[in-house]
């Protein structure tokens, strides 16, 4: 088999057998195919796309390149939910403890990576003590006795992705359905979970700022996720404006606290309890979602979901007192309230600009050595639908870094839409698809 | 400007600017922009394409990437001769004296290259003497003087081409109109001329093995001429079957003493004749192309052209002996005559596998460090719609390498094919593309 011949024949719209498609990435993983091979074969992918089985067969040849979990000691059916990505998304933090508490097994296995803020290890951090290394035997006794575990990834899960996600980067082959469904799709099946959950934003601040291209995408992982032999839903759930009102690490672990004590916002406790539902479901826990969801309103009601969450804490070493004094929490040194200029109704929120409002304040990564500020990050006052006075804040800035400050305020200002007209709010949940279908709401 | 952008846009069908185009060359040939993006932006040319202005910018770009040679030194228009490259095509050897002793200048730089037999610098380095090592100033007098000389390729001649085309041969990006004819224009155009006559070759011995595609690789090239200010005529001719009966370089110096001497193989004398005719045109010597073949047969028959020939090779050192005594040419120790085993007519003759046979002889290069054997080849002795008998020598090999000649022996064999019925030969001119169109014949 020669890399040649793969290249040409995609380039000639002709489809690689799955044999072509191993070839290729373990190849191009143990660097025996060059880069400039493997972006020629890149861009014939971006411009005569791959069909099911092709996409089917690139998931299952990037999941092997590298090591996989064997999560086998562990009871029951794994579920995994993944987002593909938003600003103020803290649902996994909630989820976690919610979904163990109705009975599913959460063995979550979490990433630091680049962004606006940490990635979900990075923020549960900032509980004191919270020890994110377990041994693997560690993990799976926990699972096993409280339902729930989490810890940071190995370096080795399916390295293809890692490579080839830095070369389409400069080759502007990214915005791909069948690249960027294969790359998520093989990391979670890398991960061992049988069964996924995933929510795939859309708007202002996710990677899909289009609700149709945003659906293209959940039905391309579908598609894989029947090719493979996984049970995959994903629901379709909208990124116009950040999720909740914190954007930061111990800021979202604190609203995520007050969720599970039920003071969360509306639009992050309906993202939960959707999600979770579709958890418990596909956990065979329930039998439908509706019924999932009287289930999952009980434990949040009942406090048995923020009980799961303190004996998930105190079994990873965190201090349990950050439950009741948020003091306990890395905060950083100023904070500046953003102030409102005009009077009317907050019409739109850019979730991007607030995004890197979040990042110029300290709260995310800019390269991977870059050093989280636990304590920084932008807490909005008001939401889409809200009125605003002129000279009212709309939200606050919390950073360590004075220089920025001024920067950082005039972002988040341009990120508020005010507008003098009634504002009608979106919908967050946009649709659900499944191997059952598209549907939409 | 980026990089990443220019790839985009050529990935989404934009058209790319002349700046874009030669951002992209100068620092791919500085190595500034990697492999790696030059393939993917290679790929999106190859499957979104480039339309005339753009084929023409890359043609100037890739033209300006290196040394560009200053012809103005020598007085007339300067017309070269440029073929896409077949088996047995000796035509240089024989069109530069014939034009030049019907006045038009002939200033040409040649280079070595890898292929089936050495290229015109080797072919000429056969004749004891001849220096191909001209300094410019001998070489612009020798043209100003006697009206021909013949010197090897400077180093530094469209470097961005050397090196796109390898990076093409590995990336399944070589077979694209507008990449073959801008790395073939680009290299005439910083050689200098003023005019070009273009013998685009089509047939099991070419390059373009389909007729239609020769002819649109011809117009791509005529299209590039109007785009950037030259003249151009491109002849379609054939390349089924080798050119004349000699492949190799002392048996093709010697066919064309023959030819010169007005003992030609039919097809060799009409392809110089109508390529002839068309520098004479181009070069305004003449009217039109009918008087261009009068004047050129005239050369022929009187001699003129041979003493050209031999004044050429005098101003360049070589012996002038070898015009009347081919023992003065290199000669290989084994002589192999190839036996037919079938009687009955030449239906065809598979040019590659002569081409293959004459490399395995000893008379090629398959490295840039290969050593050629400059009095190897084969000589063909019955050609398409010629009469066999079994038993009957078809061909002759010339070689020093005694351990090679039964395969050299079958090469030949395999690319013969004799029938039983009778043959139409092939015609030898397809048609004539210029800027005022496409004539087929």
């Amino acid at each position: 088999m020669r890399m040649y011949d793969i290249i040409a024949k995609k380039r000639d719209h002709m489809e690689l057998s799955a044999e072509e498609i191993a070839y290729w990435i373990q190849g191009y993983t143990k660097g025996e195919i060059p880069d400039y091979q493997s972006s020629a074969l890149l861009m014939s992918i971006f411009l005569n796309g791959m069909n099911q089985q092709e996409t089917a067969d690139l998931t299952m040849a990037m999941a092997a390149s590298g090591e996989q979990l064997d999560l086998s000691d562990i009871r029951g059916i794994k579920v995994d939910k993944h987002s593909t990505g938003g600003v103020g998304d803290k649902t996994t933090l909630i989820l976690g403890p919610l979904v163990a508490s109705a009975g599913v097994s959460v063995a979550k296995m979490s990433g630091r990576g680049l962004g606006h803020t940490g990635g979900t290890i990075d923020k549960v951090e900032s509980i004191p003590g919270f020890n994110t290394q377990l041994k693997k035997e560690e993990f799976i006794y926990n699972v096993n006795n409280i339902g729930i575990a989490l810890a940071g990834q190995t370096g080795n899960l399916v390295p293809a992705d890692k490579k080839l996600y830095a070369l389409r980067d400069v080759t502007a082959t990214v915005n791909n359905l069948s690249l960027i469904a294969s790359s998520i799709m093989s990391k979670k099946i890398a991960s061992g979970s049988d069964a996924i959950v995933l929510d795939v934003k859309t708007g202002s601040g996710a990677f899909m700022k289009d609700t149709e291209e945003a659906f293209q995408l959940a039905q391309e992982m579908i598609r894989i996720g029947i090719g493979v032999g996984r049970e995959v839903v994903a629901v379709i759930t909208d990124m116009d404006q950040p999720l909740g009102y914190a954007v930061g690490n111990s800021v979202e672990v604190i609203e995520s606290i007050e969720t599970l004590k039920g003071n969360g916002p509306q639009d992050l406790i309906e993202l939960c309890l959707i999600l979770g539902s579709y958890m418990l479901l596909m956990g065979k826990v329930v039998d439908n979602i509706e019924e999932g969801e009287s289930i999952l309103r009980k434990k949040l009601s009942s406090g048995k979901a923020l009980k799961k969450f303190e004996e998930w804490i105190a079994h990873q070493g965190g201090n349990i007192g950050v439950i009741n004094d948020y003091h306990l929490f890395p905060k950083s040194e100023y904070i500046r309230p953003v102030i409102a200029k005009d009077t009317g109704t907050v019409a739109s929120i850019d979730s991007e600009r607030v995004g890197i409002a979040s990042l110029l304040s300290g709260a995310g990564r800019i390269t991977k050595e870059s050093q989280i500020d636990l304590g920084a990050g932008i807490i909005l006052q008001k939401k889409i639908g809200n009125k605003v006075k002129s000279g009212e804040a709309i939200a606050e800035i919390y950073t360590n870094d004075a220089s920025k400050i001024n920067e950082i305020e005039e972002t988040v200002l341009s990120a508020y839409k005010i507008s003098q007209q009634p504002v009608q709010p979106r919908k967050l949940i946009h649709g659900i698809v499944s191997k059952e279908g598209t549907k939409r709401f």
